[in-house]
């Protein structure tokens, strides 16, 4: 999930942004960032698949900031999204420390949830309608939800990189809190995408 | 690469055993156990081309018996494998103490190298001829090849399963040691089977 040491200048930690070059490299990705180039491979498809599937994305407050404690103490408290959001949807926050809303633009708005991953997975399934909801990260926020019995389904993107360290993304799960089924295997450029479906 | 709590009974750990259960339910698994039975998979492609390309096998001292200390107080100096083991190519086993090869039926003799991996690794090469070397385990004996630059490609056979703790494969490597690159994902019945290039 992420490299050893992270920081608001390494927010995925020592040698981390390696697991997102995959998505950087595509087509996709650099014409929403006014690039051109790049292949169209089955990375796009991916990208594009969640795009359209997800209605809702729940993170944890490090994904959205890096920072911890009071909002006034965090020298990174707008996030490290940007003005313009890759999400172009509802994103619920999940933090101790209560804020109003933000609104970017492209579509997404930002709500701070300090009632725990019940209340987060409960306005995000309700913002979603139709569409999935994404448990985005990091790997804490994940964890949560998986003990909590709220998660569906896992699509992991694995990039061959050893980091050293770090976080994973399974660490702390007892041997009964998931069972997995695997159901999908995508080959792509520099990264095998596994789905699997959550069984308890 | 397996389970808490190693033991003789339990020699993959608890749990470790559902890490083989693919190999086990195949038709050519079966089949070569004298059981009728099972579908022909890719799993089944996964294990005739194992079988074929690999001429040598190297293993640590735990996976051919469990034990660790000199043969006379290894309980299980015979090793786990039966009469007929599932290599049919010469084995050799590292270990610090010195003895005689054994040679079973079919094919599989146990050699065992007390000059390290340096050795282990031109004895296997001289017995595979023109065949692949596998350095079949455990995660230990995998590790001191990956940090020799001794390893071409790397086979893993990724099940679905959460074990709470165990043996990981790639302990202790830094982020130096091993680059991989991906070259084949093959989607099998409850296994992902995803071969790496190792570059330095």
């Amino acid at each position: 999930m992420a490299g050893p040491n992270q920081s608001l200048d390494e927010p995925l930690g020592e040698g981390g942004e390696q697991l997102h070059e995959w998505v950087v490299a595509t087509k996709t990705w650099r014409e929403r960032h006014g690039k051109s180039g790049g292949e169209d491979t089955p990375n796009d498809e991916v990208i594009r698949e969640s795009s359209d599937r997800t209605g809702a994305t729940v993170m944890g407050r490090r994904m959205y900031s890096g920072g911890e404690g009071t909002w006034e103490d965090d020298p990174n408290a707008d996030g490290w999204w940007g003005d313009e959001p890759p999400f172009h949807h509802p994103v619920f926050v999940l933090t101790n420390h209560a804020r109003e809303p933000v609104t970017k633009e492209g579509g997404t708005t930002f709500t701070f949830v300090t009632e725990g991953i019940g209340s987060a997975r409960e306005q995000a399934t309700a913002a979603a309608g139709e569409k999935d909801v994404l448990i985005a990260g990091g790997a804490n926020a994940i964890q949560q939800c998986l003990s909590a019995g709220l998660v569906d389904e896992i699509q992991l993107h694995l990039v061959p990189v050893l980091l050293g360290g770090g976080v994973r993304l399974f660490d702390g799960l007892g041997t009964g809190d998931v069972k997995l089924e695997l159901t999908r295997v995508i080959e792509a450029p520099d990264v095998a995408h596994l789905r699997y479906r959550v069984t308890r």
